[in-house]
Parts: structure tokens; C-alpha cells; sequence
């Protein structure tokens, strides 16, 4: 028996909706491409995302198309989140960080139309322009005194956002979508091979919402002020552009200042409370900070995900600003978020220096995300905080396959993560290393990432990958590859003792190698592919 | 074009093995009904679960029987939300508090075969016995030891829960449920005809749980000690049993003991943080505080629905408790929660008083929930907090219609709350009357509630109703039915001019009558239809 309740749908352009009657005075504050601060309301937003949506159909944007964004956080391109997904299209967001030849492959994969893109990036659409085959219009975000000429064959129109966006009435009704259509697309570029899409539906877009507002999550509600320093062109923000319309909060958007005096600035003229972004932006900001002598002072949780926040992380901002990190983990295939290391009873209940170690954790996952770590054999590995295991994941926001490929990445209905990682007691889960870079020993299981974590804190070391290599007898042994910082010179045996209180004595690496450099991916990744690829006969 | 994303269901019992990995050591406290303290966690919740549905599938219960309970909020019937829905059945929750008759319609009409009942329900169960058609088999919800003696004839099974549950292993797996399907039933008892059955399902319990966690609904969160004195067989106790589960919270169940000193007691105990209540509940609270000289120390938000909280109740709770009211409405048919009047920045920014004020509207809808007002002519009317329209809403967990009904109540695909109320232009509700009480004088509207309201504040009423009756120049004028207090006199004259300068001047009633007493429904509202047959000719 059916339940009597409305077949209502969850659909993007409904949250734009609710903000424009329920929190119309929301401010969204957005930092400029070109210079300056652009400041209005959710209503204002939702007005000219109606008109955009009728430019959209004239442009001749019909439901499904893709339409593609190589653009920052701004206002314009959080109108562009709502007026393609509201009208039905696909709002297909680049990112920009990837090496040209990446960058023709997915417009040309996702059959683009129509490009709508920064200042910044003309100088990149002209570099991959040769190589684009669908690409028949672009729109450049910017007013017609900041206009641009165009750098392409006359024959594709190049046309002004402002312009358009003034050329349209705001008279648009938001059409009703089914709830399992794509909203968005979004790739991702692993190590290996050509970069994947991932689709995202109304629904998981909702559900993502619902689930990441909550306290046991982001803890986003209208009297916060956010700052999303995750890029839109990254996994939609994680979601924010969503999550903090439907609950109003104000809205911060750096443009593309991610640097620390311009981060600084907008934290303290906007009261921001809630930061969220990746280490790197943080370490940027936090050292900014120290050289001035600045508090963040209305800063009250910093999100932290798309990499490990270290501990010394955790602790800066919580005894300098008073500020509590949330660890949080996911992936592009997770729309992102899988799980959240936010404030309980448990953790409230910790001593300081516990807590922080708890806190390095990736957290526990939202509810709507089933998480399991499983062995070689896939059988289900116990939750005691030790065993390491591949982490597979379920649930209404995870993606079942990949866009215009036939083959499912699921594994008896679980997506695999590709990580390898530890669940302790209370359900926390800690990632330990990517599948393929954990090294297999004799049967047992070294995480690379932590050999490098103890390494790099040696103060010789610039940078450092931990690869496996093969070894008659064990499988695989580490290897450790080295580069020292300028006029540094130690030796391996300097290295291995200052390693011997940090791991475990089988976990010593065999053999260290100093090199000049290590090769890092498009968006700044080491491609340990490559290395093993390199050193394989070392240990044989 | 479909998103990639899982087809994953959401069902109820995805919340209780949620909980039982996340939260395991989550605490749920109940008074029994036998008297004393019952306390376990959301593992040993989710163990005894498992068992109950084992039992239930002994009892002979299928995919989609009804199952009904008669019960306070109990642990025991917490378990019972959990396996009679997460095994596929419908929890089917029965207000003690009708009329033996209506309990009888009721049981008959959802054709329940197994009835769960608390000791206390024992002389109602044997009561309306002999009128009922389909029940085959009684489980009382308490211990061997407390086990009464069968009022029934011997053919109807008289069970033991306790003795149900030890009899079974806990070795239980959950089956996958569509998420549109049935998962629990509800009747409304209006003040005309038989009550009709609202029937949820799994899909709209779980939205609405995640809308009412969100801090602008409910604000619910792990770190809170939630005390739900709306009972679970009235709307499944705002959802409460579900979303408290989803984030772990500690959850007090007061049992059969709403009075003032039995909820004092459990606050100081658990340091219970979050009420959930009628007004009615928290008069009996206030006045015990103020005898008593006690301060609700550890309470920092009052949730008040089923009925208007006066800004007395209000005041009281924030300048002698320090407590917020969150103001909140909602319907049987809409699972139940349309709007909530939670703490936002629009409200921060208030003086006191004139927050006070805006707290006694109902709120804003949460995320989710589309509300408009309209007229006679079903045209919607402006948000301008002065137009009186019909509250009509939309929305995934709103009724579409009633179980075993064919006629849809639905009005263009939208649902008619049978309430009049303003919108604001912030988007703040207030239910302004019932449609059907509201006195349509003119062609304008008059608020039978307000017109209550303020005479009610004459110290010499003990009670009163204002009706519309017939008027031969104006179609309705207001009539004034008052109780007095006992040894209390007064003439009309003396309440006109009472109120004269309360109310517009045409609003003022045309006449009043005293009354020794006024009728009442079995949930105590007064039965406005039968006073309007009484006195329909008084004006013409």
C-alpha cells in the first residue's frame, strides 16, 4: 500500500524559490573579478536568475543541454547554479586548474553548447579553443565596460552576461522537474586515464542539502555568515550554494581572492563565522594571520575537507581563534560530503588533547551515508579503530556510474572509494591511504600517507612520497623518495633513526632516494603512478 | 536525462541502524507505566527492535497489516515505531482520548488485527471490546510480573510484551522497503462526521525528519535532551521519535506523567534542554514552577504547537526560565509540522517586545512546505499580515487524501488546512480562525479566535465562544457565548465595553448570551457547529 502523502519533487530552482519569499533580505556578498564588492539580497538573486533562465532559452538552451562554467565563486555564477538547473539544463562546472588538454577533453565529452566563463580564463579558452568541437557560444561573466574583445573565430559569438541578463524580464516560471533528473555535472580527474563525469539529480542535490545543514554535519542555519573558499567549480562547493540558500544564511563569495590579507578582509567586514575550504587555503590564511597579528575573532567553525588537516591545523585555529575545526571527508562521486567530524555529546565530553586527536579523523558519516571497510576478499572488516580496508559507501547522493560510461564502479551495489581506511568503535573513520598507494607487506598493510606525515616533519625535508615498491620476499616494502630544502644535506641513516619513534620498526622504509623533485598532477597531486612506475626494480 | 546518482530508499528503519552504529550509546529514558525509571541506549533500542519484529512476524503480522498501539511515550512504544514500520507494516497510533465509539470506528476501519495497549487502556480496551470487528489479538505493554488478568473472552490471545520479546533472537535483517510505501497511520478527529486516517509513508516520515532537525525547524542535535510531552498516538509525536533518533539525541519519554511535578522532576534529572508540547502542558508546568519556586534551569528552547501560545506563556518561559519559544504549527495531514517560529537573524534584530509579538505568530514553513492564502475565489491574496485567506499548503509530506477514501481534498494540487490566517510580508503565518468559524460579516472577515481571546481576559469569564449566526443585512454578525465564573455577575453592557476598546468596532458581538457550559469535542475543543444550530436564529 502506497502512503497518501504528495508526490511533490525535490528540485533545485525550489530552494531559490523558498529564499526569495522566506529569506529575501539574505545578503549574498560577492568579491569581483573585476575589482570591488558586489552586495544583494536572495530576492535580487532569484529575480535575475529568472531573467538569466530566459536568456538561457533564448541562447537556445533546451532541457538536458550542458551548460558549462570555468568561473570563481561569484554572484553570477551562483545565478548561474540556479537558472541552469532551474530551467531544466545541466549546469556543467569546470575546473580551471586542469592542464588544457583535460579541459578540451570534458567540454568536448560533455558536448557543451555554451560556455559562460571569467575574465580570468579568456586567455585559457583561447589556448584549448583549437581543440573544442561543440562549443558554438560563449558569454563572458562581466558588464559591458569591462568587456573584452573576443579572441575566437568571428563565427562564435561572444556575448556580455550583464548584457543579457538586462535584455530579459524577470517573468519566468520555474518549470516542474522530475526529481531523478540531472541538475549538474561535475569531473573528475584522477591520476590515471581521461577525467570522468559525475551527474548529480535534483534529488541527491536536495537530499545533499537537507543532510548537510544539520548540526551533526556543517551546522549551517540563517544566523550564520559563510565563507565558502572551496571553489564552485569543484563539486559545487560542497553543496553551499544550495545548503546556505535554503536556510538563508548570508553568503560570502572571495571571487578569486583566496589569498590571505583578501580573506582576512571579507572575515572581518562581513563577520564571517563559518569558513570552509582545503588545508592549503587555511595555511595561507593562518600564517597571514600570525605575520599581522590578527585573530580571527568572528570566526566560529572552519570546515575542513579535500585533504588530511593536521593537527597542528586543528589546534592553531582552536588556541589562536578560537576556532573549532570540522574535519570532513568526500568526493566528487559523494556530491561531496560522506562524513563530518562536527561537535557532540562524545567529543564535548573528551579532554582537549583528545579531542584534537579525534579530530584529525575524516568523522563520522552524515545520516543518508552507509559506510563500510571491507578486506582483499571484500568481507566486512570489524569497526576497532586498527583494521584498514578498502572504504565503500552507499546512499542517495553517491553516484552509480559515471557519465556516457557502460560500466558500473559498484561493487554488490557499494561505490568504492579507492581509499583505504580504519573505522574505530564510535563509528569514526579515519582514511589511512588510497587503495592502490598502501603498500601490501608480507600480508599486512603500511599507509603511505602516514610514513610521509612522520617524514615530513623532519626539518630537512621539503616534500616527500612514500611508494611501494616490489620485493621478493614481502610483496611490496616501502621506498622513500626525498627532496631536502635548499642547502640541506643529511643522510639516509639520519632519516631512519629520526622515523624509528614514529612507526612501527616494519614500517621502516628499505631504502630512501633523494630526488630534486616529485611529479604532481594538474591539481598539485603526486602522481605516484609515475614513481612507481620508476623505481619498481629498486628493492628486487 | 536521468543524474547518476542511487536509487537508494529512504526508510524508517535506515534511522534506527543509523543510530544504532552512530549513536550506540545514545540514551533513551522512559517513565514506565508500572512506575520507575526504564533507561537503555539506542543499541539496546535497536537489539530489542530486532527481536519485536520477529514477534511480530510470529503474531502473524504481514507487508502492510495495520498494527495498532494505545500507549504513552514509552521505550516500549518507541520499539514499536521501529519494527511494526521497518518490517514493512503500518504502526497505526490510536488517541486514548476519543470517544469509546470513535475508538471503535477507528479500529474497525484500519481493520487492526494485533493491538498493543498499556495497563492503563485496559478498562477502555474492555469498554469498546464488544463493538470490535477485526481485532484478533491483545499484547499488553509491560512485564510478566505486572500481567492483568484477560478482560476479554478467551479466544482473543492476551499477550505479554516483555515475555514476546525474551522469547526471540535478535537476528533480524531490515528488509528494503519502497520508500513511497506506507509506514504509519494516524486519524484526525475534526469536529464533524467519522475520523479519517492520514496514512505516511516512509519517504515523507524521513523528509520531515530532516526538515524538523534543521535549526531553522526544530534545532535538533545530538548534544540536546529532548522531551516530547506531545504524546506519540497524536501525529507520531511531531516526528519526534524519528528525528531525535536521526541525530542521537538523549530522549526523555515522559510516560503517563504530564503533570508538573513528574516533568519537573525528569527536567532536573536529565537536564532536559528542548520541550515539546501543548499550551495546555505547560500552564500545568508554569503554575507548579511558580508554586514551587523552581526555574527550569537546563531548558533553552520550548517547542509549542496543537494550539495558539498565548504572549504570556511566552514572556514566562524567556524572563523566568530563559527559555525560547519556538512557536510551531501543523495538521495531522501534514505529518505534522507547516511552520516553525525558530530564532533567526531577521528576529535577533528585534527589541524585546516587539520579538514577543512575533512570537506568537505560528512562523514561517520550513524548507519543504509552500504555503499561500486565499480567498473566496480561491485567488491568492497579498502577504501583507492583514489579509484574512484560507491557509492552503503543498508539500512532500502533506496528505493527498484520506485512507480508504476515494474523494481527493486536494484544490488545484493543493491542500486546504481548514484554517484562516495572515502572512506577513517576512513570510510569518498566523492562523487567524477555522474556516468554518471565522464570521464572514459584509463581505469582510472576523476572527472568532480574536474576539475569544480578548474577552477571555474579563476576570469574570470562566470560559466563552463566539459564533457567526445569521443576520439578515450582513449575512453574519458575532455572538458572544460566555460561562461565568462561579458567584460572579455581570451585564452585557459591562463586556461591550470591555472589549471596546480591544477589538475594531465592527467587530463587536451583536449580542452575548450566558451559559452554564459549552460543548466540547473529546479532545476538548469546543463543538462551535452545535452551538451555530442552537443559536442560528438569535439575530434575525
Amino acid at each position: 500500500m502506497k502512503g497518501l502523502m504528495m508526490d511533490s519533487h525535490l528540485t533545485v530552482s525550489s530552494i531559490l524559490q523558498y529564499a526569495e519569499k522566506y529569506h529575501k533580505d539574505g545578503e549574498i556578498v560577492s568579491r569581483n573579478v573585476e575589482g570591488g564588492i558586489h552586495r544583494y539580497s536572495y530576492q535580487d538573486a532569484a529575480i535575475r536568475s529568472r531573467c538569466l533562465a530566459n536568456a538561457l532559452k533564448r541562447l537556445g538552451v533546451t532541457q538536458q543541454d550542458r551548460v558549462a562554467t570555468l568561473a570563481w565563486n561569484t554572484h553570477r555564477h551562483y545565478e548561474l547554479y540556479y537558472a541552469v538547473s532551474g530551467s531544466g539544463a545541466i549546469l556543467h562546472t569546470i575546473n580551471p586548474r586542469l592542464f588544457p588538454d583535460q579541459l578540451a577533453y570534458i567540454l568536448n565529452h560533455a558536448e557543451d553548447e555554451v560556455l559562460f566563463l571569467d575574465l580570468t580564463f579568456i586567455p585559457l579558452l583561447e589556448q584549448v579553443a583549437p581543440q573544442l568541437k561543440s562549443l558554438k557560444k560563449i558569454v563572458v561573466l562581466t558588464d559591458r565596460e569591462h568587456m573584452p574583445k573576443s579572441p575566437l573565430p568571428d563565427a562564435i559569438p561572444f556575448l556580455c552576461y550583464e548584457a543579457l541578463i538586462e535584455a530579459e524580464s524577470d517573468a519566468y516560471e520555474w518549470p516542474d522537474i522530475d526529481e531523478t533528473s540531472a541538475a549538474s555535472l561535475c569531473y573528475t580527474s584522477g591520476t590515471t586515464g581521461n577525467p570522468k563525469g559525475v551527474l548529480y539529480s535534483h534529488r541527491s542535490t536536495i537530499l545533499h542539502a537537507w543532510a548537510s545543514i544539520s548540526r551533526e554535519a556543517l551546522d549551517i542555519g540563517n544566523n550564520n555568515t559563510l565563507l565558502p573558499v572551496v571553489p564552485m567549480f569543484h563539486v559545487n562547493a560542497w553543496g553551499i550554494p544550495y545548503s546556505a540558500t535554503m536556510v538563508g544564511a548570508k553568503l560570502i563569495l572571495p571571487g578569486a581572492g583566496m589569498d590571505g590579507a583578501s580573506l582576512c578582509e571579507l572575515i572581518a567586514a562581513e563577520q564571517v563565522d563559518l569558513l570552509l575550504g582545503v588545508p592549503t587555503i587555511w595555511l595561507g590564511l593562518l600564517q597571514y594571520c600570525e605575520q599581522q597579528g590578527i585573530t580571527l575573532d568572528p570566526v566560529k567553525n572552519v570546515v575542513i575537507g579535500g585533504a588530511a588537516a593536521p593537527i597542528t591545523m586543528i589546534r592553531d585555529f582552536q588556541e589562536k581563534h578560537n576556532a573549532f575545526v570540522m574535519h570532513a571527508w568526500g568526493m566528487t562521486e559523494l556530491s561531496p560530503i560522506g562524513t563530518v567530524n562536527s561537535l557532540n555529546r562524545y567529543m564535548s565530553n573528551l579532554p582537549l588533547e583528545a579531542r584534537y586527536t579525534l579530530q584529525t579523523k575524516q568523522g563520522r558519516p552524515v545520516y543518508g551515508i552507509e559506510m563500510k571497510i571491507a578486506g582483499q576478499d571484500n568481507q566486512a572488516l570489524p569497526h576497532d579503530g586498527e583494521s584498514f580496508g578498502h572504504l565503500l559507501v552507499k546512499g542517495p547522493w553517491v553516484a552509480t556510474s559515471y557519465y556516457k560510461e557502460d560500466k558500473s564502479p559498484l561493487i554488490d551495489g557499494w561505490f568504492d572509494t579507492g581509499d583505504v581506511a580504519t573505522i574505530d568503535p564510535q563509528g569514526y573513520m579515519n582514511i589511512v591511504d588510497r587503495s592502490k598507494d598502501v603498500i601490501k607487506s608480507g600480508g599486512e598493510w603500511i599507509s603511505s600517507i602516514d610514513l610521509e606525515n612522520a617524514a615530513i616533519g623532519h626539518p630537512a625535508l621539503a616534500e616527500c612520497a612514500v611508494i611501494g615498491v616490489p620485493h621478493p620476499k614481502w610483496d611490496e616494502r616501502p621506498l622513500l623518495l626525498a627532496v631536502l630544502k635548499e642547502d640541506m644535506e643529511i643522510s639516509k641513516e639520519e632519516i631512519i633513526f629520526y622515523l624509528s619513534d614514529k612507526v612501527a620498526k616494519w614500517w621502516l622504509p628499505d631504502d630512501i632516494i633523494f630526488v630534486d623533485e616529485l611529479p604532481h598532477t594538474a591539481t598539485g597531486k603526486i602522481l605516484k603512478m609515475k614513481l612507481r612506475e620508476s623505481y619498481q626494480g629498486t628493492l628486487s
